[in-house]
């Protein structure tokens, strides 16, 4: 069946979050916001391409940084109302340095962090 | 340092997004949304406990079908907007009958269905 972007259900600012998860090691990377036009860049240039909510302009991921992602493979969910792309990921994921931004876990009430910048 | 779950940033529904990754496999189960005491509850009580927004009710996942999510690791990220739940899943994750709701791909424009209700 063809894929229809419009069959997406997309949030009351026109966005989808979108989860980034390492192809090969598995990690889950770090999640983000698209819209439908980000999402049909991401499908045409195998560059994955979000919306930054902040600065409200698209966002290329690593296109500052060089820490691209390349697209391996993209997936929506049952409500259809989340997607996961599968990527090969150049460098750390997370801006702050780290390989992925789910760095901190509570354990026993605390907050222990699990990797440093690199 | 002890986790302060108000250091979290929720947004104006007062909801922070919740990616369930399965602790085991890394494969991605879901996504769906806590507020301030689903994840008081969640720590806890060691089940994942969602706010469906549908229902506008504490969702303890599983609680009907069993198909309970057993609490193995819980991370955020480095925005403190977003969650990571490492689980120990029992059952498929989707409601649809799926190991995880991610089941659909894109590629070359047409959908794929990569698994079948069990």
């Amino acid at each position: 069946m063809p894929f229809d972007p419009e069959s997406l259900r997309f949030n009351e600012a026109g966005l989808i979050p979108a989860i980034a998860q390492d192809a090969t090691s598995k990690d889950v990377l770090m999640l983000a916001w698209m819209n439908a036009e980000s999402i049909a860049r991401t499908l045409e240039t195998g560059r994955v391409t979000y919306w930054s909510r902040s600065r409200q302009a698209f966002w290329v991921k690593g296109e500052t940084s060089g820490h691209v992602q390349e697209l391996v493979d993209f997936r929506y969910d049952c409500d259809a109302d989340c997607l996961l792309v599968l990527v090969r990921q150049t460098g750390p994921a997370c801006h702050t340095g780290r390989p992925n931004c789910f760095y901190r876990a509570v354990r026993d009430g605390e907050t222990v962090e699990l990797s440093a910048p690199v």
